[in-house]
């Protein structure tokens, strides 16, 4: 079985190794947002790669959800006392090694996907991790004030309080798939997103062109990231609202369209949305989506994998 | 009173902090050698000006004389499980955030005087400290046995255990002088050489064109590193060997020759270099060389200042 899973940050790290549980003899190819990846310091820091890295290798800190387990934070301590100039994105040691690793190695000229994979020969991920593309893209958010920042600046330093009147992914529409990616689309049994940010995680990654394409064509099962109307974890109701687009498990299935999702799986207290006709001729499966611990999201994934199969017998799969 | 100091590493810094209790109102510009300097993981170090800032900013390790006080070796570690390609070369975390900084700076297109400004602001070492030259200059062993190994290898991987038959300033020909080092040797009282290396560290700034012949203009004393026929720190005995000059405290004086060295001050146990006909007419005064800490390094500076200030009175000075 080949799997293709679109992923962001922290939500689509843990929901993978729920899947690897859940399917252990699959390939799963896992295409990355890079629209979060901001240069610190000189240095190239790409938070959901790194995340859906060190999650599934072992290295994660599973009480932040990002970052590495045991980290000290003497590099920035350091940076700051020569007026390093984002005091507000704190890394820690390890973490750095890593920028500094990638970094180095695209200096020397390497892309991304190929950098990529040589940090995934420490992690052994299990999966194959691309970046959606080697060219930058960058999340602009356009605040409502008038100023346009990186996602990061508005996620990070402003935690996302300041309303935004837009959420662009800089550089995507000039961007091309990263190797690898569209044939890891094409050659898929089906596509899964999992519970990432619809707007900032998983939209960067389907804004580069020909991504889109190549997943509507496919059986695409997502796994709704809004519970109960509002966003199990992070900020994604500030990202919908900047968009139009209201914080619910419906809306964000009827923001994907038909036209790219096949089935959708919401929480039991969204069941409601099964027999929404505004998301006619989306299969809705409502089931506890909340991914407490492995086991229970080992569960969600194979419910996931199940509608997705399901879906793919379907002449219209 | 002006002074202007060319300076290695471990011996000047030591040298310098005597300097600066010996001479407290003197305006101290201090030219630092650069070609140690290498690139480890894409970052850019700069050994010698680094242990100068650190020792006279506060932040040295007294036990190794170089490096930062309490270290911790996290990102090393990493970097190594990643395949970091310099393991021999081990630097501490706080050392890093330095090469991160700086090197962030010399990429925005600073050149590394003003870099090396920028990273004094923190430090505050009471010099005005410069590199050599903006331009990179790598001072390469040619080994016995063939390879041509940047100086760092040989020093710090094969502890310069593997005889050399040349020591180049690789690049030094096509250098030229930082942005105030010509005007800082033209305008002080007199040039001081502390006891650093004189084929590795001194060496490689005398060979960026100009220096030399302006040096030469002033008056200069120098410090002998060597005592006794041995280097009181360091391997500076593999380094003149490897330029066929004998290791005494006689032939590093006769090696800058009367051209350059006007006085030389050696440790009591060489005082018979005072009757040497080689070394006419340097004015060679002999003393306790030993750094043994503050109070005797102030005593050997302050008989530099004293035999500098001396033979500017005379005619020839």
């Amino acid at each position: 079985m080949r799997i293709t899973v679109l992923a962001g940050g922290v939500g689509a790290a843990r929901f993978l190794r729920g899947l690897k549980a859940a399917a252990p003899g699959a390939r799963i190819t896992v295409i990355g947002n890079t629209g979060d990846d901001i240069t610190l310091c000189g240095l190239r820091v790409c938070p959901d790669l790194d995340t859906v890295m060190y999650t599934l290798g072992g290295g994660i800190s599973e009480e932040q959800g990002w970052g590495r387990a045991g980290e000290t934070f003497t590099v920035a301590g350091e940076l700051a006392a020569y007026g390093g100039d984002t005091p507000w994105f704190t890394l820690g040691d390890k973490d750095f090694a890593t920028h500094i690793m990638r970094t180095k190695l695209l200096a020397e000229g390497k892309p991304l996907s190929e950098v990529t994979r040589m940090l995934c020969e420490r992690w052994r991920p299990g999966v194959r991790l691309l970046p959606m593309s080697d060219d930058v893209v960058e999340t602009h958010v356009h605040l409502d004030d008038g100023p346009v920042v990186h996602f990061q600046e508005w996620w990070v330093r402003l935690h996302a309080t300041v309303p935004a009147r837009a959420i662009v992914p800089h550089g995507a529409a000039e961007a091309t798939p990263a190797p690898g990616v569209l044939e890891a689309i094409a050659n898929a049994d089906f596509i899964l997103f999992p519970p990432s940010n619809p707007v900032v995680s998983i939209g960067p990654i389907l804004a580069v062109p020909g991504i889109r394409e190549a997943v509507a064509a496919k059986t695409v099962v997502g796994v709704s990231g809004i519970i109960g109307g509002a966003p199990v974890r992070g900020m994604a109701d500030a990202c919908l609202t900047a968009i139009g687009v209201e914080t619910s498990a419906t809306a964000v299935a009827a923001h994907y369209g038909a036209g790219l999702l096949d089935g959708w799986l919401v929480d039991e207290q969204d069941k409601a949305a099964a027999d929404d006709p505004a998301l006619a001729p989306i299969a809705v499966r409502a089931l506890p989506l909340y991914m407490r611990d492995l086991a229970t999201t080992t569960v969600i994934a194979r419910a996931s994998v199940d509608l997705a199969q399901e879906l793919s017998m379907e002449p219209n799969g």
